[in-house]
């Protein structure tokens, strides 16, 4: 979708790709059923552990392959969160709020099934399953400058440096970090993987560090990051909102809040920013 | 597009018309833009009075049509409404917040100008204008059982009356407004237009009486009004945004509210809700 306003205000051509209008709202889906897909037939379930949107990918896919889903969520995860879950069909299992509970559990899952954990973003096959969105970016646009997403785990922002490697010669891939939940940034700057560190960010999409799959990925392309000011998140949310006459949520904000402290470099050039997903919580946000 | 969760809570097929993607956000540039395509040749204005889409999309027009547009509005405007209408290169001329004043203001414009003032609903070339909607629903949908769209001055559920009338052999038409602004329910139950009356909702897009025009249509062709508790308007606004992705105002709420208290009705049917703008003020709203 082309946003006139926005082309106007950085003197470009910017269009968004709308991943909100996904079935589960987010591109979660397309590294999930990647992955579900390459799974051996006569797989007895699907197993994951997610509180978020990719619980929701691994859901609906379960739904759609006709296999059952097995969900771990925390015990104090967002109750539509796990109500979404269940719509796709999917039998969740609440754990203890602990990352170590979350994972003992979906072992124990796993084991029961034989069957692989589904990860979010650390694997090839999820990588190259997100890396069909800006595949489809440049079927539309195969002279696009720049196509920007934002980096959390790091699964879309690798897969989209792939396709623009494989399927664009000039495509330039740009990733957008909040500056308060800056570990990618930080540890492509050092050429070494930041494991941990404490985000404090409103992207709660964005509050993860980048998996080790994603970042070989980014350092080998040398991916550009751009910071966003935490301030800039919340403001450029509703802007786009009122540009786009779509919902996204805080974490795809981040890309036009960074990008837009430095507008005089897309002047003339052909914008594609990724719009991860619209899942908002409206009643929660204001 | 498709409202899968909507479809599943009537057992019916919902599919929106999403008008908040019209360049100005909403579907008034419909009945506006074939208004000035009516003019001769060689005019040299467009005029109008109002502090809303409808100024947006007679500025709009203006531009499009390398014609200067004049827009007449109340002093104590919206100050982003006024800044919309610049925005699209209109004079806008201030006038006293009163109704004569805008009258008068707009007159003295077309005498000015020799023009004729462009109404927001009134007229005929205003409603085949928004006829244009529903005639490409049925493109889409040749087999839609039900089109649905909010009342307020009329023009556009009378638009939509006509093109069902000429181009289906089964769709039924259905109106919806507030329970607090329901002078068209009234008004055709009697069946004498009401001319005057206090409206109370936060459907702000509905609080005009329908126009002698419209009504006639609406009166000739049987159209059944339903009524939106006020209670459920801004929820409903709230859920659509959940199930579409998109920003809708509060008045395109209404159709939504307004059959939900009546779901049982729509089981098994083709149904096409006309969504009506996405202008909305989020910090004003929240």
């Amino acid at each position: 979708m082309k946003l006139n306003a926005l082309s106007e205000r950085w003197d470009a051509e910017v269009y968004i790709k709308c991943e909100q209008f996904q079935p589960i709202g987010a591109f979660k889906i397309r590294g999930a059923s990647n992955f579900a897909l390459q799974l051996p037939e006569g797989s007895k379930a699907l197993v994951t552990h997610s509180s978020g949107n990719h619980a929701q990918a691994v859901a609906y896919m379960g739904q759609r392959l006709g296999i059952p889903a097995h969900v771990v969520m925390p015990s104090n995860s967002n109750k539509k969160k796990i109500q979404n879950a269940k719509k796709w069909g999917a039998t969740v299992h609440l754990c203890e709020p602990t990352f170590e509970s979350r994972v003992s559990t979906a072992a124990a899952l796993a084991e029961e099934f034989n069957a692989v954990i589904i990860p979010p973003f650390d694997h090839e096959w999820i990588v190259e399953g997100q890396a069909t969105c800006a595949m489809e970016i440049l079927y539309d646009l195969p002279e696009v400058d720049i196509i920007a997403a934002p980096l959390g785990g790091g699964g879309l922002l690798a897969g989209t440096t792939l396709a623009a490697h494989h399927f664009s010669s000039k495509a330039k891939v740009i990733g957008a970090e909040p500056a308060n939940a800056a570990d990618g940034y930080e540890g492509l700057e050092k050429g070494e993987r930041i494991t941990s560190f404490t985000p404090n960010t409103v992207a709660d999409g964005l509050r993860t560090t980048v998996g080790e799959v994603p970042f070989e990925v980014l350092k080998d392309h040398e991916v550009e990051v751009l910071l966003a000011e935490e301030e800039d998140i919340l403001p450029w949310m509703k802007l786009i909102w009122d540009y786009s006459k779509t919902l996204i949520e805080p974490s795809c904000a981040v890309p036009f809040a960074a990008m837009d402290r430095h507008k005089e470099r897309w002047k003339g050039k052909q914008i594609a920013i990724i719009v991860t997903g619209g899942n908002v919580d409206i009643d929660q946000l204001f």
